[in-house]
């Protein structure tokens, strides 16, 4: 009998754990994927202020799978997938049969049906988002510096970060630092006084996730530090020379950083399948797609098991789905069907280790089971957190040795504006 | 009296150096370059095959000068110079003035007045550039291995590289590593001898500016490693699907490199001066563009002191000839004119300290004074001859643990493709 074949659609947290837990296992894995790296997300917002190389968090798929005999990897984006026929259609217009389907493609920006703010903002989803972040705020600096006009450079110094989650939380407190150790040194025509950074939100607090407690210590801290914080605040309007609050006030800037939401980014897929509210594809317990026996999802792009309120989109739900429908599949692989009953699955449970946001230098939240850390032991759990789930010896020693030389030596080495040239045959972000 | 005011326009080797040489001294100094970073050129190579990132080799160019009291920097593109008035336009709109002038604007492509081949073609002289034929090469590998048409495969995993000196020599070599390391390993549907690397030189044999004995060496070395090399060969013709050589061979090839020759890059300048064969600009023996005396050029983009042949495009000229500069502008700052007669300086001379080329692991040519190098003894001496003059600590520190680790674990490890988002206020390459 050939062997099962598991097509894996997404090589984040999710679609990674799942192919390493058929490593080697008696099935045929191929992961798609867009692009040619797993990125480790949560570390983002160092690359866009200058603290780690784009390479540092992003490691090519095909590495993690150099050893393997049984999981392959292609880049290639989803164009279709077709449920009832179990097959997919990629975008270069290869067709990818099926036994198991695992779609794992995440989340994408969510503008809540606004889409001009896409335009006049700069998200923090990608890793060319990020890039493209690192040169504008740099750009900004340079532009601020040359302006002779006080009102001019001040639009180019002030940054408008929209969303007080974890991402626009550790990006405020990113950016403060940056410009706390250029601003002065690097540009003796500015001064750390003269920038401006606006955090909003538009919930009553920042950090909606975390006990209220841990909130409040972020919140205080950021504005220790110089960050505006304005909660209860959503931007109702944003230009490339203006945000203006829906409390009234109108923040001219260059800079309007998008982190306010994301929403699931699955493929076309017939038979259409239920979805949430928030539009996640609605799973079983087994994380099954409704209907669809051998088609899994999991992750962001996942609703469920059918829990109210929804699992968080967190690469920890992400990791424990993909390792559970591992499993799975691999139980059932082990029971060629001849007509026998399969026996029920113990339905997905999503274990939470907890929850860590860093604020900057010495400071971060985290809420681990009944535990609220704050401070330099937040800090610290953060950073053994994250160093621990990098992907790739080299990148954890070298993401290390970056934390270590910016923190001994307070810098943002990586500062430099560059771009790859275009290239026609480069896929897109 | 007011200080000097010195305007250094290009931030490479040839305006570093006379801006350092500089720094302290008591003359304002102003660095203009369109990039924010000094750029090791020597190491474009190693970033467009994956060894090093693009922030290793480039250096923000304001923190050479952090610490200084009388070097500035300002990130701006020189649109015009006016010798006459003693003024410049930079792009951005601004008007500079100036008491010495050092135009160290380098050089650029040359496509020998064939504009269709740049379109055709990857140049390997700027960062973008560089990220830009590290992002193509592994697409075609991705490209590659997913073709089931077998002409087709092959023309993705062709790579023809013009131009026969250090850089095509040296590219050569490491994309020829590349291949071999990830062929079959990361790529198992692709084998090693799949690939095709072709490297057409114009001239009778490789490495012109090298002894024949060394040139033969890297020859013999190259195409044991695998290369094709084709001398006495021009590229007539290059599109994106086929590289046509001069001796009527036609090349189906994605990828054809240009590293073909350069040539200098000045800015607009009035009064036009008076340009040598190859288009640099005349300068006397004292680096002084003819007929006026507080404007000089330095390094790719001047030719001289009236020297035939001209001296080499090389950084160590530039950075020569930016340090005798800097000592003269000095030489008369102490002199405040008041109708005394300078004493004529002693014209520039270039010291030759040699010249070096690797051509892979364990394998490099060089030629210091009358000892010509070849094997490990010449690749050692690259080693050290380029961490030394790599700008900042913590830049030799990551470039000496990336070529560790490639070395020991056989590894290019930065094979990702990814390129900043389009961002409207950063400037292009």
């Amino acid at each position: 009998m050939a062997r099962p074949k598991v097509v894996i659609v997404g090589g984040g947290f999710g679609g990674l754990a799942c192919a390493r837990k058929l490593d080697g296992a008696p099935v045929d894995v191929l992961v798609l994927d867009g692009r040619n790296y797993h990125l480790f997300t949560p570390l983002l917002y160092q690359v866009a202020t200058g603290l780690l190389n784009p390479s540092d968090i992003a490691y090519p798929l095909r590495r993690c799978f150099r050893r393997s005999r049984n999981v392959r990897f292609r880049q290639a984006e989803v164009a279709k997938v077709d449920l009832a026929g179990k097959r997919l259609l990629t975008g270069d217009g290869h067709d990818v049969t099926y036994d198991h389907l695992v779609l794992a493609t995440g989340s994408t920006n969510n503008y809540f049906g606004h889409q001009d703010l896409a335009g006049a903002t700069i998200g923090m989803k990608t890793l060319g988002e990020a890039m493209r972040l690192r040169n504008h705020v740099l750009s900004c600096l340079e532009r601020g510096a040359n302006e002779p006009d006080e009102d001019e450079r001040r639009r180019w110094l002030t940054f408008v970060i929209v969303g007080g989650g974890p991402t626009g939380v550790e990006y405020a407190g990113a950016l403060v630092e940056l410009l706390r150790l250029v601003l002065g040194r690097d540009y003796p025509e500015l001064r750390p006084g003269m920038a401006r950074i606006v955090l909003a939100e538009g919930r009553p607090r920042l950090l909606d996730a975390f006990p209220e407690r841990l909130a409040r210590y972020a919140e205080r801290t950021l504005e220790r530090r110089g960050v505006e914080v304005r909660t209860g605040a959503l931007v109702a309007k944003a230009t490339d020379l203006v945000a203006l609050l829906s409390d009234g006030e109108e923040i001219p800037t260059r800079t309007i950083v998008w982190s306010a939401g994301v929403r699931p980014d699955a493929p076309d897929t017939t038979p259409e399948p239920a979805r949430s509210r928030s539009h996640r594809i609605e799973v079983d317990e087994c994380l099954q797609i409704r209907g669809h026996e051998d088609a899994f999802a999991i992750g962001d792009v996942a609703a469920g098991p059918a829990a109210d309120p929804e699992l968080p989109m967190l690469s920890a739900v992400a990791m424990q789905q993909g390792r559970y429908v591992a499993r799975l599949i691999l139980a059932r692989a082990r029971v060629p069907s001849a007509g026998k009953r399969r026996t029920a699955p113990a339905p997905f449970r999503y274990f939470d280790k907890g929850i860590l946001a860093t604020i900057g230098r010495n400071a971060a939240v985290g809420q681990i089971g009944a535990v609220g850390l704050t401070g330099f032991l937040g800090w610290v759990a953060w950073l053994v957190v994250h160093l621990y789930y990098l992907v790739g010896f080299r990148n954890r020693v070298f993401v290390f040795s970056s934390w270590a030389w910016a923190y001994l030596k307070e810098d943002r080495p990586i500062r430099i504006i560059a771009r790859a040239d275009d290239d026609p045959i480069v896929p897109g972000e």
